[in-house]
Order: structure tokens, then C-alpha cells, then sequence
């Protein structure tokens, strides 16, 4: 750290800004062009080793020399400046850019994509998708035509046209903030307030206790209770639910966990039922978890029906399995741009370097080293580091501090940028090329926070 | 055109993608690198006059050389690698970016932008802001905090937490796909169907029938009945609308115009009610109605409360001016990217380009010139080119066809691409930089088509 933070430069800047933009969530005004992979700098020139990478969507380093080349290319310029409607008018080599990039990610049983622009619409589009099945499904299947009560109620947002049906989610979870995924978002007020929502249900999510192994029995009975309240709320709510969607693990929401048994009986659930089941993956897909996708961690028996996407892939979109997925009609699902293929290109990039540098498997290796040295921690100071979570799951480790937000400014006066989460969770989110000499540096800067704690 | 159309290569292109995306709504496969200018050319090197312009959003042409400067500059690669979290980790260029791009571009009175990432959610972000800032003023100003009531009923999305309120829009009017922007959405059914909606209410938009001159009288009724409702849905609907919302010029709904006039009662209106008035501009922006927007025609006494903008600008968002816009705490208008630096610069490029060659002036010059031809081929064909309108309006011109369809496909095998939008109107969606001689081009293969229908 050069200066106090935040620093003269920083404040110059943040002034100027604010005269155009909003900036009170501002939390580091950044010099992008001077950081360098793990390590972020400030407008003062101060170097923060950065463990929130923007809120957990830097996948590779900043300055990754091989986005670089991706990004100088004349494939790139051509994303750029000659943007498609990709729904009409698809390049030729669209098809080539999703089958080596996107598609190449794709989880198993799941070999189609809708392309979008972020986690909110991606999470959308998916519920139009459930919607439209559904709906579908009611009617005879894909070859059974709207009624003409259907077409014109809905042009009065009205039913059956625009139907009495829902998305369940969890409370606790964060599916984004526009209307419809706000409506499935369950984090916290200030993301809800005074916004109109959809009735639609929630259920509770697994509240585990820590350290797990001391509360097997009472863990294993939340756990059930919130299946049971799933499978209630599904035969009993108003608005019947078209899909659930759940985080593998919530984010926004505080890092909260459950076991891959819970997410097999869920899938399982969802499929007696007939209700779809959305994982959405937004913040712990791309490799975080030490799996590729977090939901590999369960063991499913047959795929979700759809997984979101966006984030550290720095594209989006869903990807889908069921034909029937695809709406019966064309313009259903679409819209002008459909994604971006700059972005598609750039997720392309970021996965020949996960898979040139085996950064999956780096980050399972680094995590689980880094959770053990947490643990050493936690029983050294265990009010600032209680319910640590995360064990087996790559990087993607939190634990609850009374002090948070005290916690994480500390640390970044102390040159480490840390993300909050929920009530009272600091979450570590770095990025995947992060290595055992990171974690011994956030390591320590972690000790001398607990200590001036 | 060398081949058919659609030709061999772009038959097995097509086929290829549609193993991984939804075809059904293609129309040209493109071949982006090959095309320039004003002209799109195809998977087997057909080539065609564009005047749809990847549904109305291509600005300046296809490779465009100031664009692919700005494309393979230094910046440009940061923005592409680097992406930051702009809410909470901007970069000490972005006011600058801003100041230099995207708000140098805003309309008149209105200094302040929320960036988005496409029309949706630039639309729904201004929704949020409408709902917020009606229910501060509510509760008695930016200084009075929630109800604890508020707070926890936000989070089952039921009132007072998730208000019941409303956006009022106009049958015929778009603004969107996901789930608050579709609520307003009244374009077809095919949007809408099997999708939940808001019971938000819609006013009929005039309906004016051309030439205007000769049905003044009965235009000036439809202004003024529609007006009428709007303020009876104002003071009646059951979830009172703390915003409305309107296009320039209803667009994907069938190129529906008004007078300024109807505008100027209809902001007036608002204002009396105490309602938000938001321009949608996401189609009409950047300066295809011979004005930079379009809602500069109608010489308003005060602003727009917010203008949304995307498709031309390559940037998405919307501009406002009152501070109250600015919801009282952070985190509460928010998201991930918020936006995106990439499409920043390429609009601060683009309105360089618009500048230096002039080129809205263009565009109302070869408007009036399109338009004056196309009063001839009216005159000649008018079961063809019926109710042609937007004289004085850039190129931003339609008719009717009662065979539109066929009139768009047969077009196209002569080697014009041309939208169609509404029941049968088709679009005239021109770049910026359309000359005198491609509207020679286009009105030959016009004149062509209504001969062989």
C-alpha cells in the first residue's frame, strides 16, 4: 500500500464520476491497465492481491497475456464492430465459435445453448423456456396450436395467455434483479424493496451447521425439511411451479451449502413432479468449486433441465438438453442480439487456458490447501473465522465474522480485497489461477485482521 | 445474387447450427467479414443492399474503418479482458468514457446514465428506478427509511415490501422480452403467449390514418381518446403506474406514429399526474429519424424524466436527470457488470463517426428524398406502399403491404434485405450512412417487387 485508502487519486476520480454515475457501492477505483493476474491496482497505485475478482467474474488474471492475443484478433474486431441479431442472422462461423467455446463447456446430457447477455436474463430466458414447456405440455404437446382465447388473454396479461404459474426458489437464494429473477431472488431486502413481484413461491433452503460431521443428524433433518417443504409447495401453491431453480451453492446470499444427497432428491422431486429443475451456475460454475461445474459434485443420475451461465465464462446464456426446450415456434424465444460474440470468443479463450493449465484441477488442489490452513486459523481465532465452509469445494471457501464488514475493510487496508456475503459471511472467490503463495499471503493478511479484531 | 437463396453454403451452415441453436428465425447467414458498408453478404457471397441493419441496430456499416480502429486499440482489449464490476470497481477511465461517449449523446436536460446491457434491461432498470422513486416520494422523501414491515414483506414479495404498482404502456408498443419489459410489451401474441405478466395496464395509441392531411380531423380524435384513457387508466387502474412508458415512433408493433403534439399533452399529462415519463428510444435513437433522438421532434417544454437507448448505439441504458432517479441507498440499483466498458467505447467511436461526417443531417436529407420517391411509387402501386408515413423523419419510413411477407422474401431474392414489423407494414431500417444512390438501389428493386406481386 502506497497511500491511506482510499487514496488522493482515487477520491479525485470517484468525484468526477459521481457527478455522471452512481457511485456509492464504489469499493476500489481501479487501474486495470496496470494489474497483472491475481493482483489488482488502485488509482493510487496501490496492489491488492484480489480475492473478490469482481465479484467472483475475472476468471484467468487480470491481463491474462492469451485473452490478450484472443482480444487483438481479427475474429475480435469483427465481433465488435459488425454486432449480429443472432436469432436472424448468425455468422457462418457461429456454429464453429459455440462448438469449440460454449458447447465445448457444456455440461453432460446438455448439448444445446440460448445465448444471452448476463445472469438475470440468462435465469429468464430459462424461465420462458419452463413456461413455454409447460404450457405446451398442458396443451398436447408441440404440435398443439395456441387456442385464440390463449393469443388474445395474453395481450391483456391476462390468463390463460399469461398464465397462473410460477418459478419455485430458495429462500436465501440470488437469481438477479430484474422482474422475473428478482421475483426468484431471495437474498436481501435491499435488493427487493419497493420493486413489484411475482407471487410465487419460496421454500427453505438447508441451513447446515458447522463443522458438519459434529451435526450430521440435525443437518440431515434440515435438509428434509426443506425437501418436504418443496414437495408441498408444489402440490399446494396457487400458481403451480413450471421449474425450481437453485444456486449449488448460495452466493449472494451468505455461502450457503447442502449436501449432494439433498440436490439428488431435489432433481429427483422436480422430476415426479414434472417441474423443471434450473441449476443455476452463474457464480459457482468455471471451475471455483474444483469441478468444472459445481453441480458435477452430486452425482446426479440424469442432467438438470437447464443450467445458467455467466460470470466467469463472461458470456451467458442457458444450456438445455430436452428438445422440447427449443419453444414450438420460432420468435418465442428471442430477442435482438441473443448474446454477444465477443464475449462467446473470449469464453472460448478462457477455456483453452483452463484446459492448457489444468486450472480445475489447480484450483481443487489450491483450495483444499488453502481450507486447511483456514482451519489452523479457525481454531486459533474462532470468532472471526466460525462455520468455515467450502471443504472439497476448490476456492470457493467462506466463514462468518460478527466484525464483517470491520473484517473485510481491514483487509483491504491491509492490501487484500475480500467480498462480503449475506449477514455476516466473508466470501473468498479468487480467481483460478491462484496458487499456494496467494493463499499463504491472504493467509496471513487474514491472521492480522483476526488479531486486530 | 450468385446463387438462390438461401444458397448451398449457407443450407449447410444453417444445418450445422441448428444441432446447437435455434434456427427458425434465421434469415441471411451472414458472411460478416466479407460484407462492408451498407451491404450484407451471405454464406455464398450474395450480396445485399441492407436497409434492416441487424434489426435496426448497425449504425455507421459493416467494417466500418474508424470502428475497427477502435476495435483493436489497447483500450479496447482491457475493456474485453478486464471486466470490471462497474458499480463497485470502475476504472479511473470510465468517467471519462462516459463523459467523452455515452453522455455526450444524452439528451437535453438529462445528465445522469444507469448502463445496461440491451433494450430489456435498459428498459426495466428505468422501471426500477420509476418504482423506487415513487415510493420514496411516498414514504416522504430520500431521508425516510423503510418500514420493517416493508422490508419483510419485500422478501415474500408481497406488499407494502413489493408494491402494487404498475407501468402503463400502449397496445402496439415493445419494449422488451424479459419479464417487466414484456408486461409492457403489447406488439403479438407470439411475444407474449405462456409467459406470467403483470396485471399492468395498456391505452390504446392513436391510430392515424394516412395521408395525414386528409384526416386530420379523425387523427386528432384517436390523439385525443387515447389521451383521455391514459388519464382515466391513471386515475383508475387498481395498481396506480408510478411511470409510462412510449416509443417515439411503436416499432416492432408496426411503425405507429403520433404528432408531436399528442407527445407534448402526453408528457404534460404525466407530469400533472405525478407519473414518470420514459421515452424508449431503443429503436428510434441515434439519429434514424433525421434527429439524434427522436423525440427531439416533438419540442418539449421539459424532458423526459428517462430516455432508454441500445441498438444503434451498441451500448445500452437510460439517461436521466432528476437526482431523486437516484434511489436513496446503494446496492439498490445495481447488478454484476452494469453495463459494459466494450460497448462504451464502440459508441463514443461511432458518435466520433456520426459528428464528423454529419450524419444525422444525412439521414434527414435521404429520408426526404427516400420518402418523396416513395410518395411517386405509392402513387404508382398503392395497394403496395399503403399508408406510407414518416415523412420528415429521417430514413425512418414504412408502409403497408398486404402481401407483406412475400413482398420482404421476394426483396430479398433481388438482393435487398428488408424488415417487416406489425401485421403488414414493411420497415424501412437504413444505417446512418445511406446515400442518395442506395435509396436509387432500394426504390428500383421496390418498384421491382410491387410489379410481381
Amino acid at each position: 500500500m502506497k497511500t491511506d485508502f482510499p487514496g488522493p487519486e482515487s477520491q479525485r476520480f470517484a468525484k468526477e464520476l459521481n457527478q455522471v454515475f452512481d457511485t456509492r457501492a464504489l469499493n476500489i477505483l481501479a487501474d486495470y491497465k496496470s494489474s497483472k493476474g491475481n493482483y489488482l491496482v488502485d488509482g493510487d497505485g496501490n496492489v491488492f492481491l484480489d480475492v473478490f475478482a469482481q465479484i467472483a467474474s475475472i476468471p484467468i488474471g487480470y491481463n491474462n497475456p492469451e485473452l490478450a492475443k484472443a482480444a487483438a484478433t481479427t475474429d475480435m474486431v469483427d465481433a465488435i464492430i459488425n454486432r449480429p441479431a443472432l436469432g436472424n442472422f448468425p455468422s457462418k462461423e457461429w456454429a464453429g465459435i459455440l462448438k469449440s467455446g460454449i458447447l465445448k463447456a457444456a455440461p453432460r446430457g446438455l448439448d444445446n445453448v440460448f445465448t444471452a447477455m448476463a445472469g438475470s436474463d440468462a435465469n429468464e430466458t430459462a424461465y420462458k423456456a419452463a413456461f413455454m414447456y409447460r404450457r405446451q405440455r398442458e396443451r398436447g404437446g408441440q404440435d398443439a396450436d395456441f387456442t385464440a382465447q390463449e393469443l388474445s388473454s395474453s395481450m391483456d396479461n391476462t390468463a390463460p395467455g399469461s398464465p397462473d404459474l410460477s418459478i419455485l426458489s430458495f429462500k436465501g437464494g440470488f437469481h438477479g434483479r430484474l422482474f422475473g429473477s428478482l421475483s426468484t431472488t431471495r437474498s436481501k431486502p435491499i435488493h427487493k424493496v419497493d420493486i413489484p413481484a411475482f407471487n410465487w413461491p419460496q421454500a427453505p433452503f438447508p441451513q447446515l451447521r458447522y463443522p458438519l460431521e459434529q451435526h450430521a443428524a440435525e443437518n440431515e433433518a434440515s435438509e428434509q425439511a426443506s425437501l418436504s417443504e418443496v414437495d408441498r409447495l408444489i402440490r399446494t401453491w396457487p400458481l403451480p411451479p413450471a421449474a425450481i431453480i437453485v444456486e449449488p451453492i448460495q452466493s449472494e446470499g451468505g455461502d450457503n451449502h447442502a449436501s449432494p444427497s439433498y440436490f439428488r432428491q431435489l432433481r429427483a422431486l422436480a422430476a415426479r413432479h414434472g417441474v423443471l429443475f434450473i441449476v443455476d451456475e452463474v457464480q459457482t460454475g468455471v471451475g471455483a468449486t474444483g469441478r468444472f461445474w459445481a453441480h458435477e459434485h452430486w452425482d446426479l443420475d440424469s442432467p438438470p433441465d437447464m443450467v445458467t451461465f455467466s460470470k466467469k465464462a463472461q458470456a451467458a446464456g442457458f444450456y438445455y438438453g430436452l428438445p422440447a426446450l427449443r419453444p414450438n415456434k420460432p420468435y418465442r424465444q428471442f430477442n435482438t442480439w441473443m448474446g454477444d460474440p465477443v464475449r462467446a470468443l473470449l469464453f472460448r479463450a478462457i477455456l483453452a487456458e483452463i484446459e492448457r493449465l489444468d486450472l480445475v484441477a489447480n484450483t481443487a488442489r489450491v483450495g483444499d490447501y488453502l481450507y486447511s490452513r483456514l482451519e489452523v486459523l479457525a481454531a486459533r481465532y474462532p470468532a472471526h473465522f466460525a462455520n468455515l465452509r467450502g471443504k472439497g469445494q476448490g476456492t470457493f471457501i467462506s466463514f462468518d465474522s460478527p466484525k464483517r464488514d470491520q473484517f473485510v475493510a481491514t483487509a483491504k487496508k491491509l492490501g487484500v480485497n475480500i467480498g462480503g456475503c449475506g449477514a455476516e459471511a466473508v466470501r473468498l472467490r479468487p480467481m483460478l489461477i491462484f496458487q499456494e503463495k496467494h493463499a499463504d499471503i491472504l493467509l496471513d493478511v487474514l491472521e492480522k485482521v483476526a488479531k486486530s479484531l
